[in-house]
């Protein structure tokens, strides 16, 4: 075997050149990021005062933090985790390189779909595993489906699945779930779920892989509903028969994740009215997202139905994705994500906005992109070319 | 390949019967764990608490933070280190992964000392790579050689070297360090160096990898000498041509370290005075520990060059460490590490003390240490047997 390259991520670059212009004096409005412009909950920033003064800290894990996790999924789902399977990680992707690491070998094949986020696929490769990526169009909502996995020939070990998901917001049904899980059953697929955006749904809440398969392990973090990204804090939910060996490599790969963050993590979930104000915001955003957008001549886009995102089909316009970005960077000031970063074949035609930001700022990004695009409708030769 | 089974680590084992115990209402030494006792330096949490109050934060990787680590590389070893090849990771362990990850392939094979940090074997075998483990006994002060490695056969394709040691405390000097760089120039063997326990020396400081080659991939943190282990924040510095390597599993297997950790080890390095403090609390308890040893009938030690470790043979007391380190936890109250931690051959007649606690514990300890090895002396029936 040899040491794969690995694709980067091409937002960084967008936010980089963001960057370069803001210290140019360009007004900038942050929209390429999967982050919320909020910081943690008020409650959750007095806890780390306090502890910065009291409690010299040490390596830990919370078990306090594991509980009310546990609890959590008592309450939100209506399904019995032990404490015990839930280790503490730095966020979400060390979580995911924890389940991949204890569940698959090199060699090992794990399906997902296409379009999704980019660490899924390059994470699978770093770590010697092939990722078999499943086309999901607007047929499919953008989303895996049982069908198009119990078509994979021969079945592969595991699949990750993402609901809400990343780039498009599309919400697993629970019947299309359970459906899942049933195919996962009858070929000895290992579940893998990214649960991350959970918290965040416009319509029904999204369901958890646990509800419809007890063995799934369940990545999550502080990252989205918490509005803790950098806090660098997730967990992992893993099966009795994968704890030791999670916990393991947890030991050896990572040790803990930061202390502090663990602390402000257990008193973030008694900031439910703060965070879920930024929720309404966020449906505020997208509202008048959905409402700008058939005006830009951007029909074509995957269900909003939860995260913070708008993936959109800018095909008429470009066959292109990461120069138009770049385009509409350097005119508006407005920074997106390329297609590409989460989709290598079709994501050249489709653009993603986050509007994780205030609506304020989606307001003006709005006024800014609206005769923005009504220039590159007039213009006969696409950006790219 | 199936996903390898990985080995406990026993300290964490001890040290949760050590807080069973303390819950129990016992008084309880820990000096188990490689970890200091005191907290972030004053500035840390002075710069933390000012964040917390002004910046919402953000994914972020620090740039001064990078450029003051860049110029500690100048100021420290008279090294020239772009910052562009430094990593921010979420600690040692994180960039370790990276490291690894970025060079070898699985089926590669690493070489180490034995005895070493456990996390160094259980990390390369969950990482499919091969550890190629040199015994390293008191001939060798414990440490690896150049002769030691140019003897491997076939030449390894890569070394871990870590000096200051765990959990010995040896370290290597200059020359030896520039030996091993030399056989590894000639065979082509990679180094990837642990520095983690730099700046905690009792005799000539530590020398750098990066002094003899500049190839060398150097893992570092700001959890021993910064006092800082639970904010999790260590660094990569990477040969220029593993940049992309490297960065691109940085943002796809961890994105990004805890963005107030960062802020906090920036101001960390402006705290040497009360660092340089810590480090004279350690060489005083060093030099009581090397006291009393000799009668506990302790002789055969490792040389305790730096780090905050004694590691001690007491094959005349028992064959079984873990369970001499219960005992003696049972007994008195004091948390150590068996040597089985560090050396899966040998380690059965090693243990090793951490004495990265106060003056006033190491005395306590020590009172609380001098009969019960006198009892162990005057038994004729060894511990585990």
């Amino acid at each position: 075997m040899t040491v794969p390259s690995i694709d980067p991520f091409h937002a960084i670059t967008l936010s980089a050149l963001a960057h370069r212009l803001a210290a140019e004096g360009r007004s900038i409005i942050h929209m390429e990021f999967g982050q919320p412009s909020t910081s943690a909950p008020r409650g959750a920033i007095e806890r780390a005062h306090h502890v910065l003064d009291t409690d010299p800290m040490g390596y830990w894990e919370s078990e306090p933090l594991r509980v009310r996790i546990a609890r959590h999924y008592a309450e939100s789902y209506g399904v019995e985790v032990s404490p015990d399977r839930i280790l503490l990680t730095s966020g979400a992707s060390p979580a995911l390189v924890l389940a991949l690491t204890s569940c698959f070998a090199p060699g090992a094949r794990v399906a997902l779909a296409r379009p999704g986020y980019v660490a899924y696929r390059n994470t699978l490769r770093a770590l010697h595993i092939e990722p078999v990526e499943i086309p999901c169009g607007e047929k499919e909502r953008f989303q895996l489906t049982a069908e198009l996995l119990a078509a994979v020939e021969p079945p592969p070990e595991g699949v990750i699945v993402a609901s809400p998901a990343n780039p498009t917001g599309a919400i697993l049904s629970g019947s299309e779930l359970e459906a899942i899980a049933a195919v996962c059953r009858k070929q000895g697929i290992r579940i893998v779920s990214d649960e991350i955006y959970h918290g965040l749904s416009f319509g029904d809440p999204a369901h958890s892989a646990l509800e419809y398969e007890p063995d799934a392990l369940i990545v999550n973090s502080f990252s989205k509903y918490f509005s803790m990204a950098p806090w660098r804090l997730g967990w992992l939910v893993v099966p009795e028969d994968k704890i030791a060996a999670a916990r393991a490599r947890m030991g050896n790969l990572f040790l803990t994740p930061s202390s502090l963050s663990q602390h402000a993590g257990l008193a973030a979930f008694d900031c439910r009215d703060e965070l879920d104000r930024h929720v309404r915001t966020y449906r505020r955003n997208r509202d008048l997202l959905l409402a700008a957008l058939p005006a830009w001549g951007l029909q074509r886009i995957a269900p909003p139905d939860g995260a913070f995102y708008i993936y959109a089909d800018v095909g008429h316009l470009t066959q292109d994705s990461l120069a138009f970005c770049e385009q509409l960077l350097r005119d508006t000031g407005v920074a997106i994500a390329p297609g590409v970063d989460f989709d290598p074949v079709e994501g050249k035609r489709f653009i993603r906005f986050s509007f994780a930001v205030s609506t304020d700022c989606i307001e003006e990004a709005i006024a800014r992109m609206t005769p923005w695009f009504a220039a590159r409708e007039a213009e006969t030769r696409p950006i790219g070319q």
